[in-house]
């Protein structure tokens, strides 16, 4: 299929605060929440607050978080063919379990609708396909029913135009390695849903100190921290030997995992315990998660394409010797399991009507690459997520 | 000079706790300190305790802590000439000002002692020099007077065989983006030492959850974390554009600071009051880091190595075009600022007979580094430490 699809940019990371879960924002008086507050001239000014511990009161909040003409401007802006959109963090999180499950359900069926009609593209063979698909939720909260959560896994993949499930690294509050998640994972697995994970929480914020750096530290430190050790966990929790299919994409390119992923292994061989818990050596799970391309860099990009590409060498049981081992390390292999993303509309630029810096800087990256092939780079940009997500009308 | 020289084998990265400081530790009954349980065949059996939720009771403690012919045997196990000495953490951390004081000045008169009367080593144009220099301590408590840090910087830089310092993470409580430290920084640049900045706390304990993965959280991800995170905040307050000439040397391979590089960036531009602080891209300062290369792979040093190639492309007013950019990044110029490490004597051999995994793979990595020529790796494996600490006569 691929060698006669147009040549497409997909967006994987992308979010939304759909107008039901907007209207939410703003009806409550505790974090997450949206205020408004009036400008010198008398304006509304419209001000979301997610995080615990939110710097400089606020980020600014407009039309780009919930009008969907405003995604698709900035789509034609960016010459992106389809996104797949999710909901941005903290989805249903901070909700008791009988609101979570309703408002899943009925978010699921708005953002079908969000996507179903939305305008078409061609997607070469005569085929047209829908601009936009999306990312579903679940009920991911403490104390909610397993029978909740997986109602709306089947759900999700009965909505045409959803392809997998955005989550936090929660669960149902114990963290992605906590057993009582097997039933979900088992779920989604069996329904081929790709499953973003996703970071919010970052790591206490004692951690960045006095200064003022605004959202600096949490957001280039935080947000990866969280998403390494969310995923660290579930690998160590033996998630990955237990379901072997399960389809992970990780976003800001996994953070720091594959850059830490030897220093893991080797922590692990120190302690039998652990190690005798897993089937392979830890960098072996890198090679079965998904990355966005939103690291800024193209060094980064390679460095994660590489972290990928090896780690067929640390499957127990290879036969490969050292110098086939360090031979078998082609970055082309790992970039099929790597994918363009914008985090649109977070990082606007500093004035409306220049291209966003952050997608430039993430297409540029990718385009300068070595030792990725031109092949390679279409693949990131658009082919390897019309095939995981399967694209077609 | 390193043209006749000879090859030689250094280790920065390795840690000792003198006697001294060990009586210190066994005399205590809060962490940090050693405790001698007794086996159930009757033999004492030393645990140390060194991070306040501690796992498992502790961990196994011997001569090869304390005792200057084990580091020389675990020297020749591994064919290392050299070794660049430090206290082991937390070092003065939990002390007050007087003790620590009065105990940094004692540890360094030790080390000195430690290093001037051990064995010679050949090291090319007929010269012997001796196989173990030190970083010294200072003491970096909460309300320590300046004129004492500034004391046993001076000491330190008398003492012929203490090369550098090795500092924690919290400077005098603040961190090290702490403007208190700014003359602390002046001495140690005009005295030429090197700064080993090395972890010891972590993230909070709750990130890890609530499964038993023994110590393979903190030490792989927390400790780079860590790291990670103090050298981001010094960054951002702007002590590498005060004092351009200060060498700091990061354990772990900076952690995961080097892979965060470009969001790093990117968050910085869109946050200008940040931004208006630097004087350059957050990706210019990498450049003027130097990193142990303990990171367990060779795709982790190649990366390393080109965060630090690249960072010229960085520099504010560089005249570069993107595509000079791009083709500047060499490999091998980021090999001049990465240096062999062992962490001995942490992460030991589950026998006592073989060589240490930790070491070997190290090795091997940096054997394998695509991009690195023999004379890079010869750097990486000593004579970029001969350099560095002017290991001479």
């Amino acid at each position: 299929m691929a060698s006669t699809a147009l040549k497409m940019l997909v967006d994987v990371h992308s979010h939304v605060y759909l107008p039901r879960y907007t209207a939410l924002l703003r009806s409550r008086t505790t974090v997450p929440l949206i205020k408004t507050l009036t400008t010198p001239d008398g304006k509304p000014d419209d001000r979301l607050l997610i995080l615990d511990h939110e710097p400089s009161g606020g980020r600014p909040v407009g039309p780009q978080y919930w009008d969907r003409d405003e995604k698709l401007k900035f789509m034609d802006k960016h010459g992106i063919d389809v996104t797949v959109v999710s909901t941005a963090n903290p989805w249903l999180d901070f909700l008791p379990p009988p609101e979570a499950h309703k408002l899943a359900l009925e978010l699921n069926e708005d953002l079908e609708q969000y996507c179903s009609s939305s305008p078409k593209v061609d997607a070469g063979n005569s085929t047209q396909i829908p601009r936009l698909f999306g990312f579903g939720l679940l009920p991911l909260v403490p104390e909610v029913s397993v029978s909740s959560l997986l109602e709306s896994i089947k759900q999700i993949s009965e909505l045409p135009h959803l392809r997998g499930v955005i989550m936090g690294t929660r669960g149902v509050g114990k963290g992605l390695d906590d057993e009582a998640l097997d039933p979900v994972w088992e779920a989604i697995e069996k329904a081929g849903l790709v499953v973003f994970v996703h970071p919010h929480y970052g790591v206490d914020p004692k951690a960045w100190g006095e200064k003022d750096n605004g959202h600096v530290l949490p957001l280039a430190l935080g947000f990866p921290f969280e998403t390494t050790t969310a995923i660290t966990r579930l690998i160590l929790a033996g998630v990955l030997d237990r379901f072997p299919s399960l389809k992970l994409l990780l976003a800001h390119s996994g953070g720091a995992l594959p850059v830490l992923s030897s220093r893991l292994s080797s922590c692990v061989v120190h302690d039998p315990v652990v190690a005798s818990r897993l089937k392979h050596d830890a960098r072996y799970y890198i090679g079965k998660l998904y990355l966005d391309a939103v690291s800024y860099g193209p060094e980064e990009m390679g460095f994660a394409s590489e972290s990928i590409a090896r780690a067929g060498r640390y499957e127990n049981g290879s036969q490969e010797t050292a110098t086939q081992k360090a031979l078998s390390v082609k970055r082309s292999l790992g970039s099929k399991r790597m994918m363009f993303g914008t985090d649109h509309p977070f990082f606007p630029p500093l004035s409306t009507t220049e291209k966003w810096k952050s997608v430039v800087e993430n297409l540029q990256a990718i385009e300068e690459v070595q030792g990725w092939s031109e092949e390679d780079k279409d693949g990131v940009r658009g082919g390897n997520a019309v095939e995981l997500f399967n694209l077609k009308a």
